[in-house]
Order: structure tokens, then sequence, then C-alpha cells
């Protein structure tokens, strides 16, 4: 039997970037959407233009800098996603366009609970704005998928005529979504075939699955889509995602590669490239992966490297399903020392899949060579630390000139900090707390005077001993950054900000973290727009 | 139609506790097992007797304590892990005897991999041994559960007379380990009525089922047994357990109650303990829960406690399956004070379930006290973690006296320790290191001569706001520390030791983490229990 072919879609910029705090710069969109093409995705969802403006410009910079490779590889679609409304559906085609190829996806609920309380509308209204908005996406662009929202609590009669209406109207892909996490394995794959076979016009269509994981069972829900003849997953990595998640990519993928004898499917992902692409997903959205998650996680795989026991082959056959180095987990790490120069440093990065910039470099090297001196060796995992601190952070309205801190059981934490504001002006403060951070936290807030509430805090030294970089997120909410619109529930949200820090004293970390992410609200406020000129003017 | 009842085996102190690193001391355990009977488990599996004196004692001590309730409530069944060998089955009825409700849990592998390269014996001495063992343990036990290991990939036809020779030796539970997380639901649950449909003698007993989850399948797969007929299922608290982990109560637990009409099943969980005994679990092991896992996730559910939306209500019918509260998220947070006194702390703790003795009220109120003068509001998170931080530490050879650090942008970050030994002798030393916490733990390392590696270090700030307490969990391995038998690969492994420590100063914390897996580790060694003497005689 002939391989069938799934495409993977991966929705980590946008169903992920979703989950409250997740939220990414723009350099970090873009680095993730290179490394999401390397992994060999067939469709990025690059984001929600219509959200904001800067939702907007992230998708169009993916849609022209990934969108169309030059070193020969296949382009992957670039996708934008949008509400029945024309503003969003014109918005997603400016974000998408430039891509080699795009694509437009548009959704509306037709669950009885959903089109009676969120949506207002009648059946009748109901499909007479799918087959309008639907027209109206197929008009500015060929690739076309439309999702009817909470199918997995829709009445199936009424889900196949919406279905079969958008089909008319040009839809290319048509994507069916267990919005709450709601539904079983088997329920869901009846679903699927059921569409399948009453649905006129599907056989010419692509048939996606988009599956939650409120009760744990997105994998097999997706899994059991495809056994019912679904050919495109909509997944992201990690399963990062609104409440429980989405499904996970590496799930999918490594189930179909491992059991390929049950399922007989083929994917286009390198999945050497999962763990990096974990790593930089977790470390950019500060969403941290538990160690007993499935493939990525610390603990996923049996053995580490470099255990040289008597029979560990053996072994590995009895205990583990699938080899470590097949999702890219136990690489080698070279480690690179004090001696190392910048060639090395840029032919590592490149091996690493970072395509730098000159400048980009040198500022990675200043900072690699200042680690050298403290570290003796260097390992891929310090690197990524410092790509992260280095290259992907805001605009900085304030930035950290220095730190001072004293503390332990004495108990009085004491920290002075020093930044520079907008006006290039160096303010210093010190502050008592009942920890360091804390303390530091308290002098950063009587300098800058942001408001905001400390929703999280984590500080990882991901990297070999405590004497690597520790890395620190944060996430904070401010009142005062205004809302954001979430696509799917409509619901105005308090906006949250992540931050992210590296630096081999922890203290120093979290006050960068704190700061990369003040500096993401204070973006958002305008607040030292204004008062930077009023300072000025004054 | 009418429930059915499906019973839960929670194996987070056996095969939870293997996970690396999740090590707990006697008292953790304790107290977790305590939780697991107040959230209604049926069978409690406290460990695996025969792999050290220290397991053993730990089950015996939750037989006696917890499998014998006082206050009138059911007793849950005690269990003890055995491989098929004389010395385990009679270790594991010592461990568990003293319960109102003992069982002993042997098993043997019976796929061809694992009786070829890891057992070497053939079919017949597979039967022979599961004969032989089987009918020692029902002589001492009249609860006998059996496990055919790596049931997923054995001949179906062998299995089936491997099970039936059990059950006529005494089994009166059979237990179906999918050992490496590799089956699909439908081949699970095609597995469990082939077993019920062709096991003479099968009908008398429970079938259960223990799933893996290396391709996020194991709540599917759990799901698929009981729907096949298993009326036991063995899970774990937040799914921790080797490699991928074992099966998640709360996912499954969840799933039954959201699903009722799907499953028609009933259990005896009380849904509104599962956030506490997530978070205690989550604490003594130091395996942390990701933001979007399933349940008990920070984000697992769409709204947080305090929104108060116009049309909160209509949204949560549209994208909440569960309310928050059945799980006990969300729940009201009492906040403490300065003036609140012993009295309050005592009613505190016991809402929250812990019964404490008189002298560990008492040094659990100095604490609360000296939090209160550093710290406005003392909330549920920050006592929960007051008592991980006072009662369940291990023996105590080194102390931290005082602590002194001086860190920042400045580059020589420096830390001064001070400890008291076995000796009862303080010893002070000063070290710089690449960080506060690098430069503590040279310090720390100066003094107690203890070699080892870090395998991780975390830190959380799980209360509310940056001024809050700082929890930290250490991972430490050690060659000293001797090896450990795991009861399925039969590897020995190097012996890892969890470490937590509280303080509202993270690097104290940290040093206090440090310690508390350094003490387990010199109580496995035995290192200062002859130094301690020898230098008294000096």
């Amino acid at each position: 039997m002939a391989d069938m072919y799934v495409r993977f879609f991966d929705t980590t910029l946008r169903d992920g970037e979703q989950s409250p705090g997740a939220t990414m710069t723009s350099a970090e969109k873009l680095e993730v959407a290179r490394s999401l093409a390397r992994l060999g995705v067939d469709v990025i969802e690059a984001g929600f233009p219509a959200a904001s403006p800067d939702d907007l410009e992230a998708v169009r910079r993916i849609a022209t800098e990934v969108g169309n490779p030059t070193d020969g590889s296949r382009a992957p679609i670039i996708c934008g996603l949008a509400r029945t409304i024309t503003n969003d559906i014109e918005k997603a085609w400016e974000g998408v366009k430039s891509a080699a190829r795009p694509r437009i996806h548009t959704f509306l609920a037709t669950s009885e609970i959903h089109m009676q309380y969120k949506l207002k509308m009648t059946r009748e209204q109901v499909l007479d704005k799918v087959r309008e908005m639907v027209c109206l996406a197929r008009s500015l662009c060929e690739d076309v998928e439309f999702s009817p929202e909470d199918a997995g609590r829709s009445d199936p009669d009424f889900l196949y005529l919406v279905l079969a209406e958008a089909i008319k109207c040009g839809a290319t892909t048509l994507n069916i979504p267990d919005t709450v996490g709601y539904t079983t394995p088997e329920e869901f794959g009846a679903l699927i075939s059921g569409i399948i076979k009453n649905t006129p016009g599907i056989e010419n269509c692509i048939v996606s699955v988009h599956c939650h994981n409120d009760l744990g069972l997105a994998t097999a829900n997706t899994l059991a889509g495809i056994q019912a003849g679904a050919r495109q997953v909509e997944v992201t990595i990690n399963g990062i995602g609104e409440r429980a998640g989405n499904t996970a990519l590496e799930e999918v993928v490594m189930a179909l590669y491992t059991r390929h004898a049950t399922f007989n499917c083929s994917t286009g992902i390198d999945t050497t490239q999962i763990t990096r692409v974990s790593k930089l997903v977790a470390n950019y959205t500060g969403m941290s992966v538990q160690a007993n998650k499935a493939i990525v996680g610390a603990n996923a795989f049996a053995h580490e490297a470099g255990i040289h026991q008597d029979g560990m082959l053996k072994h590995q056959l009895t205990y583990e399903i699938m080899r470590p180095e097949l999702v890219g987990a136990n690489q080698t790490r070279l480690v690179m020392g004090k001696h190392s120069g910048r060639h090395a440093l840029k032919q590592r990065m490149l091996e690493l899949g970072y395509r730098m910039g000159e400048e980009d470099l040198a500022r990675l090297f200043e900072r690699f060579k200042a680690l050298a001196d403290k570290k003796k060796g260097i390992t891929d995992a310090d690197l990524e630390a410092l790509v992260s601190d280095e290259l992907y952070q805001p605009k900085e309205y304030f930035k950290l000139d220095g730190l001072q801190v004293a503390c332990g059981t004495m108990g009085m934490p004491t920290a002075t900090v020093r930044l520079f504001g907008p006006d290039n002006q160096a303010r210093v403060c010190a502050s008592v707390g009942t920890g360091p951070v804390d303390a530091a936290f308290k002098a950063v807030d009587a300098i800058i005077q942001a408001p905001n509430g400390l929703l999280e805090f984590v500080i990882h030294a991901v990297t070999e001993g405590i004497d690597a970089i520790g890395e620190v997120t944060v996430r904070i909410e401010s009142n005062a950054a205004g809302q954001v619109i979430g696509a799917q529930s409509e619901m105005d949200q308090l906006r949250t900000f992540g931050g992210y820090g590296a630096d081999t004293d922890i203290i120093v970390a979290s006050v960068k973290a704190y700061l990369s992410a003040l500096n993401k609200l204070l973006a958002a406020t305008g607040q030292y727009e204004t008062a930077g000129q009023t300072e000025a003017e004054v």
C-alpha cells in the first residue's frame, strides 16, 4: 500500500502564541518561522493579522522572508487567520500576499451553543456569511481554508451543508476543529468519516483536523482523524496553545513514524530538528516543557547519552521504541572555549541553524568572549541562550547599565539598579525587598513607574552545571496596556507580556527578563514614547 | 444503564517515584499517601520494598498509618511491587501486611523480546515461574495482582495462557501494561477485549490497564481499555513516571466525568482534591507541571478567577467543558497575616488537609511569623511551601547557619556560607563563582566534599508576586552513592537525589535545596555517619 502524505500545518505562531503570556517579539516570531521551515512543515500559520498592526507586520515579514526561500528549498505555505469579516480577510491577505504560496484561513462557528450565545446568528445567517466571506477570500487568494468552529459539538447535517457551501465558494482545505477538546478518538474519527462521506465536493479538497488537549486526547483524536481520511493536521510545537493547548506536532509525527505499519503515512518533517525547535519555542514563549513530556521532555528517553553499560543495545530494544538521535536529542554537543575565534563561532551558529548578519555576529562574539572568560566550556545550549538574550529583545526604552545586590540570611536583601532611560540619562535607585529579585524589581519599578502584575517568574539553568548561563522568563500583566482581541473568543483580554533574560548571574538575568517584559509593555502603552519627548521639551 | 465502577490504582509512589530525580523522603511519601487517600483512590502502590531497606520502611509506614484509617473512612488497599522472586515477594508482604487491606503485585515479562534478551527464559520457564510465584504470593496475601510485562508486544495466545495460569494460582487482579507506550487506542482496546474473551477464569477477576505516554496516547489507551472491559486503571498524579511517564490520573478521571454519557463509569475520586494533590506531588518530586498540561496546568482553564466580565457565563458555556472548581482550582485563597494566631494557622492547615502534631505546628508557626514580618498577605501557597520546606526534609547532616551574598553586574559574585556539620561544629567558607548560586554551591562543596553532578536546577515563584516565597528544586547525581535497582529494567542506575528549599530570598532557597539533596546523598553513602564519628574520636 502506497504511503499517504499528511500535511503538517503548524499554528505555534497563531494558536500557540494565544496562550496567556506566550507573546513573542517580531524577531522571535521570524526565527520560529525559519525553524519551522527547516523542520519541514507544509503550512505556517503566521498569525492573526487583524489583531493589531504589530501582528500584521509580523505576518508580512514572515511571508516575505520565510515564504520565499532563496536556497532552492520548497517554499512553505504562509497562512493568515481571519474571522468572517471583510476587514479581517483583507488584512490577512495583506499579511500573506508576499509569500510564494499564500493562504487565507477563515472560520465561523457552527455549533448551536456558539451560534446562539456568541454569534447570535441563525443557521441561514451563518450559511450566508460563509458564502460571502469564502468568496471574498477566494477572490484574493487561490488557497483558502475554512473552519467550522466547534465542529465537534455541531449538528453533523448542518456541518455538511456549511462545508459544501464553503467548497462551492472556492475553499480548498476544510479544517475540522474540536475547539473545546471534548471529543473521544472514536467520536472524532466518526465525525471526519461522516464529513468525507456526506459532503458534496469534498473529494477535491484536503480535510484537516485541529484538536485541543483539554482531556489529554488531542494526539489520539488527531491520529483518529488521519485514519478516517484527514490529510492535514493542525499542531503546535510542544502542544502550546490556549488552556491545555493544541495537539503537539512532535507526538503526531513520531506516532506516524514509529507506527508506520499501522498508519501508512509519510510526512515532510525532518524529525532530527524536533528537539531544537522545541527548545527554541520554550525559550521564546516562556512556556517550559515538563520533564515527562512525550518526545521532547528531559526524561523522554530512557537512557542518557554517555551511559556505556554492557547490554545497552539489548536494553534499548526492550525499553525504547525510538532512538533519541531520531528527534535530535542527545546530539554531540561541540564545546567551544575562550580560544575559539569568530569564524568558529559563525560556523557553529550556522550548524545550529542561525544565519546571522555580520553585525549580529559581532555582538554575539563579544558576549561569547565575555562568557568564555567566566566559564570553561561553552556548549550549544549556552550559545542558544546568548542568541535569545542578545538578538531577540524588544525595543529597549530602558536598558540595564548596572546592578549591585547584597542578600543572604541576614534578612535585608538590597539591590541597587542603574538604568539608561529613553532620554539616555542614567537613573539610579536602591531598594530593599523580601529577596534579591524582589529588591531589584522594586528598584526597577521606582525608576520606570509602569504598574503591572507579575504572573509568572521562572528561572532555569538549562545548560550543564550551575556555572552555566541561567535563563529567566517572566510574564507580566498590565491594565494600562489595553486589551487584545482573542480571534475565537472575541473576548477582550488583558494584555500579558513575556520577558527573557540570560546571564551567569541569575539576579542579573532576572532583572534583564523583567526589563524585557517591561519594554514590551511600554511599547504597547506608548507611555515613554511621549514621556521621552515631554522630558526633552522640558 | 447502570454505572460501572472503575477502580483507581495510583502508582505515583512506585512507578512515578522511579522518574530520574523524583526520589522522595519517607515523610514526603507518607504525606503523598495521605493525600491520595483523601483523593479517594482505591489502591495505593506504595513502593517496591525489595529495592532497599528505606523503600521497605516507607511502604511499612504507609501501610500502618494510611492503610488503617481511624476516622471511619474506607481503607485504601496498600500494595507493594515484587518481581517474581521469593525475596521480593516476602519483602512486599512484610511491607504491606500491617494494612487493613494489603495487596502484593508481582510481574514477569511475556513478550518475545523481553523473554529472549532480558529474562533469557523460554515460554515454559516463564509459565513455571508465574505459577510458583503467584502461588507464593497468594499463600501470604488474599489480594494478589499479576502483570505480564510488555503485554502490548506479547503473543496474544501465550498471554491468555500465562494469565489463565496466574488466575488458577490465585491472582485476583490481572494488570495489562503497555510497558513501552507503543500501542494505539484501537490496538490496546482490542488487546483487552481479546484477553477478556479468551482467558479462562477471567470473569472472576478484575482486569486492569497500565499505560505509558511515549507517543502521547496513555490517556486514550486507558480509556479504550475501560471501554473494552477493564475495571481498574493504573495511573500517577501529573502523569509522572519513567521516560514520558504514566497515564495521568486527573485526565482519566475528568474524561470519565465530563463524558459520563459516553463511558457510563463512576469512580471513588473526589475531583475537588485534584489540584491540591497535583501541587503537592510537583513540589515533593521536583517534577514541575507545564502551563498547558490538561486539567492541572496553570493555563488549563480558560478564565481566571475574579474576571467579572459581562457574559462570562455564556463564554464559560462556549469554551469550557468543565468548571475549574470541580478540580479544586481557583478556590478562594484565604489570606493570613501577621496578626493571625496559632489557632487560626492550625485551622487553616486542617482545611488544607494537613493533620499536624503540636511540635510540627510550633515549628511551622515560627516560620509563619517570620514570613509575616516580611510579607503582608500569606496565601495557602505560601503555607504549603513552608510545610514542604520545614517538615519534609531529610536528616540534616549539614545545616545552613548563615549565608551572605554579593553579586550583580560588577562580575565577581561572592558567597560566604556557614554550615553546622554532623559534629555540631560551624564551618565557614567563602567562594567566588560565575553567579551567586554557583558561588554559594562552591562554598558548600568546599565544606561538604561530596562530589556530585547537578542535573537540574529550577526556581519557581509559585505564589503571588515576586515578594512571595521562592521555591527551588535541584536534582543531583552521585557515583559514590552507589546504584539502585530499577524494578522493571533491572538495570543498575546511578542514584539521583532531589532537594527542595523555600525562602523569600531565592539564593537562600537555592542553598537550602542543594543542602537537602546533599543530605539525602550523604544518607545514601553513609559518608558522614563514619566521618562524624572519626572526627569525634580525633
